[in-house]
């Protein structure tokens, strides 16, 4: 008999793979903290939705998001333990796309 | 300035990010490879979206589809190359996944 597939793997894999939640990772691994730095290292994604993103990952326990209240106010979103602890997800990931995804067509190989 | 996050990395996370796709990827490296013994390993997948996304990892290169054409015919999933490579990611996936979410209300541990 097949086992089933273990729900926390289940879990785990669709909540970092939600979309634009793994570029966002990505981003704020690599030092964007800020709402526009974010903004501009995840090419596409709006305001509606990138706003929508850093809740629910703030919510789910990825990021945390830190107010400092000068003028003008300073944002900052960075990542938890839990957070933090995803690199070696990242880095299996970064690892098998610069193997299997094509270079996209005009664009930055990086 | 923010460097934009690699449009490969991105483009890979989401594609095993997919809802359901990481459930079946799994399912098949622990050796579910009929049609049947897929859906058993994928609890609430349903028959249309198994078969859809069955049809995508196919297209995606992650999976191979080989019939083989007795009576009653017999189908079978593998892994391909890019499919089987996706195995350090699967247990980056699941040793956080352990550490980090919660085992469900009286569910299986596992």
């Amino acid at each position: 008999m097949t086992r089933p597939v273990c729900t926390r793997f289940h879990a785990a894999i669709e909540l970092i793979g939600a979309r634009w939640t793994g570029a966002i990772l990505r981003a704020v691994f690599t030092e964007a903290h800020r709402y526009h730095e974010i903004k501009a290292a995840v090419p596409g994604v709006s305001d509606t939705m990138l706003a929508q993103r850093l809740r629910a990952m703030e919510a789910d326990g990825l990021l945390t998001r830190q107010v400092d209240t000068g003028t003008p106010v300073r944002v900052e979103y960075h990542l938890t333990e839990m957070g933090r602890d995803l690199a070696p997800v990242i880095d299996a990931v970064l690892a098998w796309s610069h193997k299997w995804i094509p270079v996209p067509a005009g664009g930055d190989p990086h």
